[in-house]
């Protein structure tokens, strides 16, 4: 397996229950989404968790970084959401050996018109060509976690 | 500017013309696929060049050149239909200083299910991560023209 | 104007806003719906309320009554959340001369995958073809509002 | 069964083969663009021909007009090239006890951006609210097929 892709929830999979009138995170849509791409790398997916990014917890945090250790990939996909993505980044430095890129999107991979796809495939591709480290793939951009923030009122990632 | 993208025609800008029942290479596709993605990173799209690749002539790649060789971006996207991407991308090697990847799509990108979108995700974040030289990105992996081909029976780019 | 349209709310509007992470009623997707299908049948759309359904009032209802009674058309379409449709469905009754069609959608016209279309087409069809009254059209049948129910369990309409 | 529907080919079924860059008549994409619309109505889908509807001969006008008459649904729809739909519009006069609907599509149901979801909605319910005879669903109206024709100018149907 060259690339690992855990899922973690967040918009990029929130998915509508109409008889609710809420959202709930879903299936991972990326199994879908990288359908279409006709990939020929070797790729596997795997939940690890299904939430809101606001409601991730520090044992959430290194039930992910345990995931990522114990891979035998050394190209890591994690897709989170986007509120908490730089501290789950931050919780992921030092794993030797690793490329780590995390992504997700500001409007759900069910939606007509999304990021996701973009930023899911923007991932794949750094994971590939990037040197071991862990980075955020956003906004057409890949970010340092220990160096960049989400700007909620513009709703997209930049570099401070 | 960071990111110079030049469109070439090719399967991922066909259009369809109902009274004439054939394709023709439209205007390029990559603007509105591009802004979805929310990107922050600087990019212009420059249309080369409208023609399916199997009519592409030496001096429509040495126009390429040309283009890519005047451009102030480092970092150049070709968008090119990929019967012959890989002639072209032979005839743009020892640009100095230019990362160029070139990329393209098996289904047009207006179609609602197409690669297109993932493919120039990948083509634009390679062009910021990967060092000077030429690249493929398709498939999701990144080829060297060099050594690679288009399987044309299983529609896709190989290593050879 | 041969057909007037009124948007009242309902899932077929809903848009989601990452920040709040919940969803809100936007404004009427039905504008761009009815772009890529190429009508050339007069119409007009105005938006009356923006709510879920389930918070429409008898003011509200009454809001709409007075906006059909006063259009100009005799084929009226109105988007309606689906929970409480049938109820505004009766309170529109007896207005003569009037072939009014209620619709809405299970999920979201911002969807990739949504009835929102199909159900608006069922509506305007349904409008132009049907004899004065109040119709209902949903799961590709058309329902007396007087005659059927929203079976909230299997999320579809149903004749009782 | 309350309503059959038969597919001819046309622009509505046309797909995309990337190698030979032509477009070729497919399954009938009615199929899946029905899946999202959560139909409870009863209704069959048959492929009869899959011609682009310039090539129609009078025998294939005199198979779907009699696949037309042994059908048991008095709901009729089919889809058909936007082209000679007229013609064959007339080839079917005179069924008693059918109400057959024309329809097809200017833009590929696969295409991301297409009129195929509303107009065959339009057909569908056309087919369960109108009397007994042939109509075209087209362009948000419904036509007669001996008053009206398509303006190949302007690619749309009208009155004449």
């Amino acid at each position: 397996m060259q690339i690992e892709i855990f899922t973690t929830g967040g918009t990029i999979d929130k998915i509508y229950f109409d008889a609710k009138s809420n959202y709930e995170i879903g299936e991972p849509q990326i199994v879908e989404l990288l359908r279409d791409a006709n990939l020929t790398v070797d790729y596997k997916v795997t939940s690890l968790l299904r939430k809101d990014s606001l409601e991730l917890t520090d044992d959430d945090r290194q039930l992910i970084r345990a995931a990522v250790e114990k891979s035998e990939a050394g190209n890591v996909v994690i897709t989170h959401g986007t509120d908490t993505m730089i501290s789950t980044g931050l919780a992921l430095q030092g794993l030797a050996g690793k490329t780590i890129v995390m992504t997700g999107a500001m409007q759900p991979a069910r939606f007509r018109f999304t990021d996701a796809i973009y930023n899911v495939a923007s991932a794949i591709t750094a994971a590939q060509t990037l040197p071991a480290g862990v980075y955020i793939a956003m906004n057409g951009q890949i970010f340092d976690p220990l160096r960049s923030r989400k700007n909620v009122e513009m709703n997209r990632f930049e570099t401070v």
